[in-house]
C-alpha cells in the first residue's frame, strides 16, 4: 500500500452519514445539504437525521425535544467534580472529565448495540449542552436548568447569556450550531471511531473526540480566528499583511479537505454576518471580515473556513471566547455519536501499520 | 487510494519507535527485542528508551527512578473526585477521569515542544501507575505512597497487593509490564496519534487512548482471557470445545497482526507461568494453558497472545480481574507517551476520507 502523509486522501471507511462534495460545492448530511438544514431546520431536527437516519415527523420531533430537555441535568456528583477542579483549567479539559464522570452515571454504559447507543447519543447530548452551556455558572457555583419551552440551541444560549435570546440572536446561533454539527472524517470524528472500534463504550469515543477538537489545529481554531475582530478595517488588513509578511498562519482561512476551495458553510455564515450586523447597526465586524477574505484570497488564494464567519457573530451575541470551542462540542457531538453508531454497527478495529524507520538488532549492554 | 477496511495494513505513519517483525519472529523497540528487554531490563530502562530514544545510563536512570517516584503523588482534588464517583464504576472510568483531571495541575500542559512533552509524560507515567496502583485503596478512603527503595513496577505491585512482594513475584510481573509496554499502532496507539495530531495536549491523547484500550477487542480482552483458568484441563477442554462448536470466540487467541503465527510476547509469558507454577509447587494453570493452545493449535490453527498467558500469572499474583486493564495501562502509556513525542515533533493531522455510500440532492420537507 501507498504511504499518505496524515492519511490525505486515504479512505478509512465506508459511511452514509455525510460528505464533502467538492464539485457540487456541498455538504451532504444523510442525503440533505447541511446549508439549507442550517437555514431551514431547528438543531433538534438535524440531530436527530444524524442519530436515527432521518428527520423528525412532528410525533418524533416533539419526543427528541422532551428528552433533550429531561435527559440535560447533569448528576450532582458532576457538577461538584467540574466545581473541584482548578479555576484556571481550560473549559476544554472541563469538559472532558465532566463527560469521563458521566460515563459512570449511564445504566446502559456496556451495552452497544444500535438503539443502546442511540438513546445513550440522546442523553451525552442533553448533558453535553448542559454542561457547555453551565460551564461558567457551575465555576461560580450554580447552574441554569434546562426550559422545556426552549429548543436545545435556545438552552445552551440561554445558559451562556443568562437570559431569553432575542430570536433574531437565536437565529444567528442557531445556523451557527447546526453547521457545526457534522463534518465528515474530521480528526475528532476520526478519534471517535477508532476509539468505537475496539468496542469500548460510546462515552470514552466522545471523550477522545473532546480531547482532540481541542486542538489549534482542529476546534481550538474558533477561538483564534477571533484575534483579527478586535481591529478596525485597516488594522485588521495591517494585522493580516504583518503575519502574511513573516510567512505566518492567518487563523480561519484554509482546510484540508476545501483546499483553495469555498467551505460553504462560511458562505452561509457570512450572510448571517451581514444580517446580525445590520440588525444592530453596526458593520465593523463585517467590513472587516470582507476585507480580510479579500486580502487573502488576492495575495494567497485561501478562502474562508467556517470558524472565520463564526468568531465575529459569537462576539456580537456577547459569548466569551473560551466557549467557542465547548460549542463546537455541544453540536458535533451529534455528529461524533452517530459514527460511533455506525461504526459499531458494523464494526472492524481499526489497526494500521507504521513504517518502521528505526533500527533492528540492538544489543542490550552498557546500560545502567 | 483503494480502500482497506479497518485500514488493515494501510501504512499510516511513520516511526522510529517499534515495529512487528514477521518474518524475524520480533517486536523491535527502537532496535532492541522487547521479548530481551522484558527478560534483561527493567520497566523504568524500557520507559526511558520509549520517551528519550535510547536505554538510560546509571545516571539517567537514578533521575528516572527518582522522578518516577517523586511525581507519583496525584493531587487531593483528583484524588477526592475519584472517591466522589459510583462505587460500580469500571476502573477504566474512573482511570479515563481521573488523568482527564490530572491535566488541570499540569504548568506545561500547552507546551507541546519535544522537552516539554517529555517531561509531562514522566508526569503522566508517575501519576497513571499511583492511581492504578490506588484505585482500590482510593476508594476505600486511602492510598499507598509510592516508595523512594522500589522502582516502579514494584510499587505498583506494592500498592495493589499492600505488600512487598517478593523477588520472585516481582519478577513475573515485570516481565508481563515491561511485555505490555509498546506494540506499535495499536487502536490505542493509533487514537493517541490522531488525538495529538490537532496538536492538542498529550494528557488529552492519553485520555482518548485509555477510552480505546478498554474495548473488549483491545485491552479489555485481558481480563476476559481469565475465564478459562477457572476449570481444571478436562474443565477448560470442555469449555473450548463448546465455543468452538457455537462458533463463539475463545479470548486470548489470535491477532490481526499476527494472523495464525506466534505473537512472541507469549512465549516469554509462557515461560514466566511455568516458573511461577513451579515456584508455588502448583502447576494446574500451566497445564490448562498447554492444554488450551494445543487444542486451539490443532483446531483452528490459532495461538496464544499476550493475554492468555498473563492472565494466569496475573491470577497467581493475587491481581484482581478489575484491574488487568488498568495495569496494562499503566505499562503502554510509556509507548503511548513516546508515539504523541514522535507525532507532534514532526506533525500532520490525521484527516482521511470516508467512502460516502448515502443518497444526495434530498429536498427538506415533510417535517415536524
Amino acid at each position: 500500500m501507498s504511504y499518505s502523509p496524515g492519511l490525505e486522501n486515504v479512505p478509512a471507511t465506508e459511511s452514509s452519514i455525510s460528505t464533502i462534495d467538492l464539485e457540487a460545492g456541498k455538504i451532504w448530511i444523510r442525503g440533505y445539504s447541511l446549508e439549507e438544514l442550517a437555514m431551514e431546520c431547528t438543531y433538534e431536527e438535524v440531530a436527530h437525521l444524524l442519530i436515527y437516519g432521518h428527520l423528525p415527523d412532528t410525533r418524533e420531533l416533539n419526543e427528541f425535544r422532551r428528552k433533550l430537555v429531561d435527559e440535560s441535568l447533569a448528576p450532582k456528583e458532576v457538577l461538584d467534580i467540574l466545581g473541584m477542579l482548578p479555576k484556571d483549567m481550560h473549559p476544554m479539559d472541563l469538559l472532558k472529565t465532566g463527560i469521563a464522570a458521566l460515563s459512570g452515571f449511564d445504566p446502559e454504559l456496556e451495552n452497544s448495540d444500535i438503539e443502546a447507543n442511540r438513546r445513550k447519543s440522546v442523553r451525552i447530548l442533553a448533558k453535553t449542552g448542559f454542561l457547555v452551556g453551565n460551564l461558567g455558572n457551575i465555576r461560580e457555583g450554580g447552574f441554569r436548568l434546562f426550559r422545556s419551552d426552549l429548543g436545545h440551541a435556545a438552552n445552551l444560549l440561554y445558559a451562556i447569556i443568562g437570559r431569553r435570546a432575542e430570536s433574531w440572536e437565536l437565529k444567528a446561533f442557531e445556523t451557527a450550531f447546526i453547521l457545526y454539527v457534522e463534518h465528515e472524517l474530521a480528526a475528532s470524528t476520526f478519534a471517535a471511531r477508532v476509539i468505537a472500534s475496539t468496542m469500548a463504550d460510546i462515552y470514552g469515543a466522545v471523550v477522545g473526540a473532546v480531547a482532540a477538537l481541542k486542538g489549534p489545529l482542529h476546534g481550538g481554531a474558533n477561538e483564534k480566528a477571533l484575534e483579527i475582530f478586535q481591529y478596525d478595517v485597516e488594522g485588521a488588513e495591517k494585522f493580516v499583511r504583518e503575519r502574511l509578511a513573516r510567512k505566518e498562519r492567518v487563523m480561519g482561512f484554509g482546510h484540508r479537505v476545501y483546499r483553495r476551495g469555498i467551505d460553504p458553510r462560511a458562505e452561509v455564515m457570512k450572510n448571517v454576518l451581514a444580517e446580525l450586523c445590520n440588525r444592530i447597526g453596526d458593520d465593523r465586524l463585517y467590513r472587516v471580515a470582507v476585507r480580510v477574505e479579500e486580502l487573502m484570497a488576492n495575495e494567497k488564494n485561501l478562502y474562508p473556513n467556517l470558524d472565520f464567519y463564526v468568531a465575529p457573530v459569537y462576539k456580537l451575541l456577547g459569548i466569551s471566547p473560551g466557549l467557542f470551542t465547548p460549542i463546537f462540542v455541544a453540536s458535533r457531538v451529534a455528529g461524533w455519536c452517530a459514527h460511533v453508531i455506525e461504526q459499531q454497527a458494523a464494526n472492524r478495529i481499526f489497526r494500521p501499520r507504521a513504517i518502521y524507520t528505526g533500527p533492528r538488532g540492538q544489543k542490550i549492554s552498557g546500560r545502567g
